[in-house]
């Protein structure tokens, strides 16, 4: 095999397929990235057997031929090159040798026979959307997605479509987030819970742009998504999702709107007296015009009284400020509005169309002041 | 106590005291910044024993006193609050309230009684040099101190002072790096051994403007830096350091002059293929007009050639890469001159004037290869 590539195509391509090498495997193979030249195209894969990534690469074919290289060590020489052409080549023992200007480097390759390649979904059931909504949708509710694997379905989000609507759900128990955006055509019902690793990776890869398009395709299994010269495929999670839709409800008590960016700032603020692991509570305590928010710990207190609108009751709650810290990071809106309906219930952070609903459960601050 | 600062005042002075904040220790008051505003100006004051920071600081006193707060908390809600005036006052328990705009902060203080003031040097003995200057000496040198305590002595650096000389030297037993200045007055003859740690602290809070300012003076166990508004005073290393003289010669057999960036890139490139702690030597091939560069590891070999101009005769030596990174990543030439005699006799990169003096230990690569 012998390839010749420019450096800047190189380091793209190497950065898209790293995305799905496997971190620790006892499968050597999982650790490579499979270079195949064998047809008139150049095509990197990489596949960690839940994800597997397929691009292909600009370069030049002067010699057809196959080889998996390991994944780190290539991925580091490429962008150490000099901003060169680099030309790639394989010996009959597999020993590849990477070339630019007067750097030359002998790599040992592997033969591609163990390789897995991506598997083949038979299905034409695709929705298409901007990559610069995917990368949003996957940044405003990723974060409420569950780290530890006790329950397999709440490290994934559910991606719904209902008619011409594509939903996304992540939940871990304290929290729900959710965003709904509408879609351009009608599509038939689809409910899948997809793995928060794979829209975390592909939302690294994705140019988040909003005139560039991903095609996404569903099979019983698995989920692909297509855009540029890359093809993504995931396996997904297996299970019924959780109904959210009996715990959504519209009535309230009390509704404030805010400054969110005055908000974020003062729980921030708040949080320097919380120590990483501590479970201290910040305190809201919102009436007419004013909003006091409040936390004490060992280290010290603190106090800080914010304008708000409100209409209805007064109400004094508790929260978990990181969960109000990580819904409101993702919200672009200016002003926010808050809902709720007793110290007990969870509050709902929403806007006027429900594009965005971010569910949180307050905490019981009675037994911890 | 009841002062009032700007927050950016705040902030710088905050930051400049926390340099001598000790990390771990078993005495609380150690780990607390010293508010001293019992005469008409206000003073921050960290001391750890080692190293102390006094810096005076822009405010307002309303109302005298001193009081003696955790550094890490201050200075973490110094930074958060929003950018306006910062009022802080104790009461007669020295419980602390840090207020801005709306927020409150309540912590806890000390008293002032336990704490350790600087030391007072009797010494008019002092040295001038710009801030920039001072800065440079320790970014081209520091990296060569040993890391462990083995030897203290190596942990810190030589500052010496002969006529109208300084001269800043480190050393860990592999190389030696070597800086030298003019002065522009006469000076007696000076010896000192300044602890790494010093240096690197001082180093983050100098301006590094070549127009401001820095005063150095000795005493017996101390060394102090004056500038700006604030005072630095660090406990010398006792010993009689290394004598290096015998180790410098201007003997050679061979000069190579080598494009720096050219060469740097060359060996970050090879370093891919030594794993951390793998003690790879590069191989150097000298010839006339070129320099070949090889490195074998288990992952691979790499092979590079670089023009050279060389005098004097061919030669093939070997280096641990990371003193070559090292020492070529902080000289600011273009063209840099190495000197040779044999592969198992130290190399010298140093510049005409010996302004700086590089000193590397060849690797035996015989046995290795």
């Amino acid at each position: 095999m012998k390839l010749v590539f420019d450096k800047a195509d190189l380091v793209k391509s190497v950065g898209i397929a790293m995305k799905a090498v496997s971190g620790k495997t006892t499968m050597p193979i999982l650790e490579c990235i499979l270079i195949d030249a064998s047809s008139n195209v150049i095509k990197f894969t990489s596949n960690d057997m839940e994800l597997g990534i397929e691009t292909i690469v600009t370069g030049m074919i002067l010699e057809r031929g196959i080889v998996a290289l390991d994944a780190k060590i290539f991925s580091e020489i490429v962008r150490k090159l000099p901003d060169n052409q680099v030309t790639i080549e394989t010996d009959e023992n597999l020993v590849t040798t990477i070339t630019c200007e007067k750097a030359k480097f002998n790599i040992p390759g592997q033969s591609g026979e163990d390789f897995s390649y991506l598997p083949i979904l038979e299905t034409s059931d695709c929705v298409s959307i901007s990559q610069f909504t995917l990368k949003e949708l996957i940044r405003q509710t990723i974060f409420s997605i569950a780290a530890n694997e006790n329950n397999k379905l709440m490290t994934g989000e559910l991606f719904e479509i209902k008619d011409n609507t594509l939903r996304v759900v992540s939940l871990d128990g304290h929290r729900i987030a959710i965003r709904r955006i509408e879609l351009k055509d009608s599509y038939p019902d689809r409910k899948v819970v997809v793995p928060g690793k794979t829209l975390n990776e592909i939302s690294k890869i994705l140019s988040g742009e909003m005139d560039d398009q991903i095609d996404i395709y569903f099979s019983e299994n698995h989920i692909m998504f297509k855009f540029d010269d890359t093809t993504v495929v995931s396996r997904l999670i297996d299970g019924e999702y959780f109904r959210i839709d009996q715990m959504l409800s519209s009535d309230y008590e009390t509704k404030v709107t805010i400054n969110k960016k005055e908000f974020l700032s003062c729980i921030d603020r708040a949080t320097l007296l919380v120590k990483e692991g501590d479970k201290k509570p910040i305190i809201i305590d919102i009436q007419d015009g004013a909003m006091e928010l409040q936390i004490n710990s060992a280290m010290g207190s603190m106090k800080e009284e914010i304008d708000i609108n409100k209409e209805g009751k007064d109400i004094m709650i508790g929260f978990n400020p990181k969960f109000l810290i990580d819904a409101l990071r993702v919200i672009d809106d200016e002003e926010i509005s808050i809902y709720l309906v007793n110290p007990k219930a969870p509050c709902f952070i929403r806007n006027e169309e429900e594009s965005y609903i971010y569910l949180i459960l307050p905490v019981n601050f009675n037994s911890v002041r």
